[in-house]
């Protein structure tokens, strides 16, 4: 694993539980962290549970029992790092977003498809869809249970940076992350959007925002920086199906501290869910008899439920954690099985051409941006 | 009062309530009904409390015991009814919207303006302003408990022509409703979002669809007709102090039947309302302490809250008919005092004119198109 | 109509309202009001629509233009109006609790059962069954769609006394209310359980506390005086279908206004409801598929729904108010028809005596106390 | 560990996690897991993290490298297992109910005592205290927050057995479980509302019952069997400080999977709580200014609420398993500090002699049965 900072330790739970709760042909040994401060990576790779210590992730790769490769650095270094592990013939887990730019995530497909051919994987990390209540949402719109799709209203609501004295963090900064609130929390609606309902943006008009332009560069500094990444972006666009969808993710919005919203309504039915409330899933089904139709609040915790069986009895709830140790199960799963993960490297960067759509309507006056679809249509349809 | 449907139920049931509840220099008596067809105005007058009925509105305007002419009739009437009577020294209540096109919108603005000078009151009814939760957001926004506005997400959520054997009404038809859900009900959460926020939009970027584009033209026919306006509208766009704003209205969002929500977030606080459950407001407020922060749900029925020290103890809940009955009492209170009620005309027309911007960007390929705000800011800041 | 506080204005405004929404043969005139202050009872009478006020309730008895007596005192008058009012050949509508003794409650049931022979009605205002969701839960109990009955859990919250420097006001005193929280607000979710479930209570088990013993006697005094009634009852009991019930009344639950609550469970699905959110239903059906089984959140505005056919749209909630305008259409229905009203004095008996029961039961030592039932499952029975 | 079942794969989770999440002075090794088919532990060994696998729990406790004994296995045989490993000199958390009798859990609180002269502790796993929402509760009403306690409504609610044909599983034995609901999960319900309120039972009335009174012995087998404990159980009882509490606990809510929910209102304020959304507190605070109080949804994962600091950022929800989690850290830290952790064996006796109480009220007539406190007052009050 390569970073040990919040997403180097949701991983590293995901890998020390994932073989207790799922039957699967083969487990993980936690072999080594790659960090490039020694004294840190020591102490992660001890708390963590990981073998060794590294500070050059190269060293994972020259290394012959490391199979896989588990990205978790910040968007800049994703495609260098995941381009050459493929290389090496190692399978790579990637955080999200796939990269920093189209042109990066290009040569990641590139890779990866490459290496695809050599029996070597990829995937990108949008750990939201193995929420429970979030695949049982793609799967009743997979069965028709919504009929045709005609609404998606998604956001991702944060209020992490409303203190306008809250410092210039990595996540804030365009040469680390890339983009805001928008390729942090924004990729992560896209790409729930596209996986609920099994269509893609076909364009968007946008609009974005940054609310404070200079933050102190560290806690208690009175030296300020500027601020040239988007504290919020919000977009309507069509969905290659014909639904209309409207998009926001923002981390300014006072009282909500990770509110991954989905809300979709089709001719049959509308589904509704919030991660503030991620063991529940809103489900309205109009065949219903209209004397008791109404919103069912879903405790998705049945065995009957994705991913929920492996866990405990109904009504024992799950947290953000497993949506990582899902990802784990699903990778190894398709390791043994010799088939792509999903959402592939290609998945990966249609949502980076979306981002780069929304942030060219933004810059351009807001006007409608056309998103390239291409092959990727087919690779979407295969999520059913 | 002209028309007897829907929206003349409603405006009755406030014209008989209001004094029984608010202390008012004032008790107006019901004289009249007027609708085309007698025998329908006929058996309305009775059930609905009105002393005669009439089938001509110029009759009620020559009455001199008739001092109030109420409006309720499709948009398509208003123009010319409002500016009869206007000019023929009775007081206007008219239903929103306030017209079908900007320009006969200007047309009542102008008459009532020279109304004005002779005493003479004009007031549209958006009633959902009166929803005593929304009217205590407004006024928490105003004494600055939500900070600076940053966002407004602000939705209106019906279903009832998801099924496209639902006959071709006078709403889905473009000469009588002027649009279709963004005229109806889309117009109502741009009044509520500058109401609350006392900011206008200043441009917005859209989308409209009609899903079912062909209608039986009434029930149990087999001949169709085609729908002429939009089923669903999109727009996101800015507020005249900064903030962020998106909006939708439809008629297809399954499962949800009047769900009029609208959600702001400041940098001190935020409020969210949903019309589902119109008692309740839901505030979060960032000066609480972390330990005990969050959404508070606020149930809007103590003596300290508007409107609600006029009816039951606390926890007894108010319909949705007292929209209707406090926007009465609000322009009874308004006629004595000799002041303009709001919202004006002039605020009426405001919302054309944003409702015009939006099917402009939505024809127009979607991108921005700015609104003319003029001297209409002055009135929205007399909200406050 | 006797009385003009709380309860005279809900009972007028339905007396106001109901024909206006309910299709009935026939329309009363408010025709008097009679209280004991001539000054006060005149302006309710002006502000509630009555025609005339009265001082006497006997004046009332005695007119030949009144044909229903409305009963809107405090309990201690209810036996002696009631009976005299039935002997003069007046319909009686009477407000719960019937009585303040079983015994005042018995001479009323024998009234009511020689009026009955003359054709004259008695009812007795048990509201809260006539919310479109109680009588919704009501049918689908009896329509089998719980199955058998395992569970009721009850429960009448309110507030309004938490703080001790309340006033002793009638309803503090045992004279005037009989009981405090136990025949307020007890009686009502007693009622309701028996109603919605078609059983009733066969014995119970109970506490009762008065947290606060001395309260001034009235508004900015320091003169204090003894509180001789409960604050708040509890009690658990078994239902004559085997089920197991638990029942909560109280006015020192800080934050909850008028949350009266009930929650059946049956072999085949349970109900939930909360007055605090008095237009939903939450329904759970276990003949569901597991996948999609959950509470559904049923808006109870529907015109298949109890009641809301005569009001709007779906989605339009209703308020408190209506639950005694449904109550006056019934009442009047019934006295066209010929019919007894339900719930009836019998079915106000039982009730007294369920009160009795908690009362004998937390005096005694916290015990059992069986509770006769007699010909009154006759009674309930013909509520399906 | 003893015990490989439900519980067992819980504790193993907790003891796998403890350490990357907490600063402990000690990281336990995982070394022997204890049960009597050879297989099935080798199995559950294997799979739950264990280093090796036993047949016999005696042999856990002879072992030198084991340090603490970790009881999972049904309440038969807690008593035996405790005491032996106490004199051993082994550090015991066993799981709830303590016992399966009162004599029992007095055996086990003697060999505590004793062992705790030794430096040797132990602790009982009601895991639902820590809940960091519990905890939290428990925390304001320890500050004074919702100042003197009136009120106590505590339910469990679950739905596994409403199926007649569930089969007899040990959980609907005597012999095994000692009681059914009652001691399953009335057991978590009395243990929740004493550690929340600081105040304990000092007696009860109660109703008990068993709708199903035969079953199958297993599933798919005609062969039936007696059901000797209870299905439900519901009790009202008075605690130390004047407060009045109702109790219930049921496998047969029909759509509650795992609602354990405690509502407390004090005179300062109220909180409530529902396992199902095990991460929300609610908190109504009566010195809120009216026209903004209301219940506050506290999403209970700040850094300053119990226990959430060592996990994810706001907002990211914990699951079940950690309150296991938090357990095993609780239990570190007082063997580490030399301190006894809670609750300790004695607030286990305690919660028996509830049990007990509850019983003798349900076979003798439901009528009041005391609860002697002794000695144990002192340790509840310790909670503080």
């Amino acid at each position: 694993m390569v970073g040990y900072s919040f997403m180097g330790r949701t991983h590293s739970q995901a890998w020390r539980t994932v073989n207790a709760f799922f039957d699967l042909a083969r487990a993980p040994t936690m072999v080594a962290l790659a960090g490039r401060d020694r004294a840190a990576a020591t102490t992660a790779a001890r708390r963590l549970g990981w073998n060794v210590a590294l500070t050059d992730w190269r060293a994972l790769i020259e290394r012959d029992d490391i199979e896989i490769v588990d990205i978790c650095t910040p968007g800049a270094s994703h495609a260098e790092i995941a381009v050459a592990a493929l290389a090496a013939g190692k399978h790579v887990l990637c955080e999200k977003p796939l990269a920093n730019t189209v042109a990066e995530a290009e040569a990641m497909v590139a890779a990866a498809d490459e290496a695809a051919t050599r029996g070597v994987r990829a995937m990108v990390g949008f750990n939201y869809r193995r929420v429970p209540a979030v695949t049982l949402a793609r799967d009743l719109v997979a069965e028709g249970r919504l009929g045709e799709i005609r609404h998606v209203r998604a956001q991702y609501l944060q209020d992490w940076i409303v203190d306008p004295q809250h410092p210039l963090v990595w996540r804030l900064a365009k040469d680390e992350a890339g983009s805001g609130a928008l390729g942090d929390i924004g990729a992560h609606i896209i790409d729930t959007a596209q996986f609920v309902t099994g269509q893609l943006l076909t364009g968007v008009s946008a609009l974005t925002e940054t609310f404070v332009r200079r933050r102190p560069v560290a806690e208690l500094t009175a030296v300020h920086g500027d601020v040239d990444v988007d504290d919020a972006a919000l977009f309507i666009g069509r969905l290659s199906g014909g639904a209309l969808a409207s998009f926001e993710a923002t981390r300014f919005a006072t009282g909500r501290k990770n509110s991954l919203r989905i809300e979709v309504n089709g001719s049959a039915g509308s589904i509704a869910f919030d991660f503030e409330a991620m063991n529940e899933l809103w489900f309205a089904d109009r065949t219903d008899d209209a004397r008791t139709a109404g919103f069912r609040r879903i405790l998705v915790t049945e065995p009957e439920h994705p991913y929920a069986g492996a866990w405990w009895p109904a009504g024992h709830l799950l947290g953000y954690e497993h949506t990582f140790t899902h990802q784990a199960a699903d990778l190894l799963t398709a390791i043994t099985e010799g088939i792509d993960p999903t959402p592939t490297f290609a998945d990966g960067l249609q949502i980076q051409r979306v981002l780069a759509a929304v942030e060219a309507s933004a810059q351009g006056g807001n006007g409608w941006v056309p998103i390239p679809t291409g092959r990727l249509a087919a690779s979407v349809g295969g999520l059913r």
